[in-house]
C-alpha cells in the first residue's frame, strides 16, 4: 500500500466555467504507480466545486441555471462584503455540488464511468485554483 | 494495510426507487478481510446517487418530492435528448444527493450509525446500476 | 500505511449551530502519527451534517436561510412523527450539505486551505453528535 498526495492547479475563465481536469487527476495516479485502489479529488476553495458528470456543455448550462434558481443572487445575503454572487458561490459549493469526491483506480488509470468526466466548476470568478489529489492503492 | 475494489450490481424498479445495499457493501467488506478502517461508495452513474438514511418510505417520499419542488420538471432544460426528467436526474444526483459516499468499518463490518442504511437512488428509470466499493484499512 | 480511526464527540447548542470541529479532527491526525495522507470526516447522523467553509457567520446565517428557503418548513412532509423540523433536517442533511467529506494531511496536519475550517451542522436540535474521523497515510 502506498499514499501519493499532490495539489494540481486549474486556471479558470469566470464563473460558471466548467473545467475538465480528469487528464490532470488521471497524471497523478500515473506518477503515484498505484495500479489499484482509490482518487480522492478535493477543491481547496469555498467557492469553486468538484463534480463528475457528462461533457454535454447543454447539461452544464443546466446546472448554472440550476444555481440561480436555487440560490438567486437577488436575496439579502449577508455575507456580501465580495458582493452578492461571492455568497451564492459558497453556497453553491458547499449546498449544491460539494468540493470533492472519490474515483476509483483500475489498471493504473482513474475509472470514472463510461460517460463521466471530472470538471472543477468555477462559481466566483476567474481565478487560478488548487485542487488536492491524493492517490491510495498498490 | 490493505486494498480491496470490488463492483456491485444494483437493479432498480424506476424513477425515485430506493435500493438498500448496505448489505452488498458490507459484503464486500466481509470478503476484504480488513478489520478496521474505511468503505467508500460510489455510483458509477450521473442519473443513479448514493445516500445514506433512514429506512422510512415516507422520508424517501419526501426526498422524491423535494427533488421536484426544487427542480421541477417543467423547466426549460437544455439537456433534453432524453426528456427532461434526465435533465432533473443528473441535477439531483450532482447538486442534491451526491454520487458517493464513506463509512467507517469496525470489527469486518461496515459502521453506519443506529438508524442508518445504505441506499442508491435511482433518479431515471429502470436500470442495472454498478456501484464501486473500496475498502481500506487492516 | 498506517489507518487509525476514531470517534469524536460535538456537543451542539441547537438548530442552526456551527461547530468548529478542525481543531478536534487535527488531534486525531497528530495521534494518529501519520504525516502525509488523508483524514476522512463523517457524521454519523442524518440530521447533522459536515462542512468545510470560512468562519463568518454571516455565511453561517446564509447557509442556515438557504435551507429554510429550500426546503420550507410549512412544506407538508411525511416524516412529521418528530415535527416537520425534523424532515426538513433529514433534507437539508442529505440533499444541501453533506454529511462526509475529506481533507489532506501533510506534516502531520489537516490542510484545510487558506481560509477553512471545518463544521458540524446542527440541523434539528441541542445534542451530543457523534463523529467519525479516519485517518490514512504514512
Amino acid at each position: 500500500m502506498a499514499v501519493k498526495l499532490e495539489q494540481i492547479t486549474v486556471p479558470t475563465r469566470g464563473i460558471g466555467d466548467f473545467v475538465e481536469i480528469t487528464q490532470q487527476v488521471d497524471d497523478v495516479v500515473g506518477r503515484s504507480g498505484i495500479r489499484e485502489g482509490i482518487a480522492l479529488v478535493r477543491s481547496r476553495h469555498t467557492t469553486a466545486a468538484i463534480t463528475c458528470n457528462e461533457p454535454d456543455p447543454r447539461l452544464h448550462a443546466d446546472m448554472r441555471d440550476a444555481v440561480h434558481t436555487t440560490f438567486p443572487a437577488s436575496e439579502p445575503y449577508r455575507h456580501i462584503e465580495e458582493g452578492p454572487d461571492n455568497a451564492v458561490a459558497h453556497l453553491a459549493t458547499a449546498m449544491l455540488f460539494g468540493e470533492s469526491t472519490w474515483v476509483a483506480v483500475r489498471h493504473g488509470r482513474v475509472d470514472v464511468g463510461t460517460w463521466q468526466h471530472l470538471y472543477l466548476v468555477e462559481l466566483y470568478e476567474a481565478r487560478r485554483r488548487e485542487v488536492d489529489v491524493a492517490v491510495l492503492g498498490e
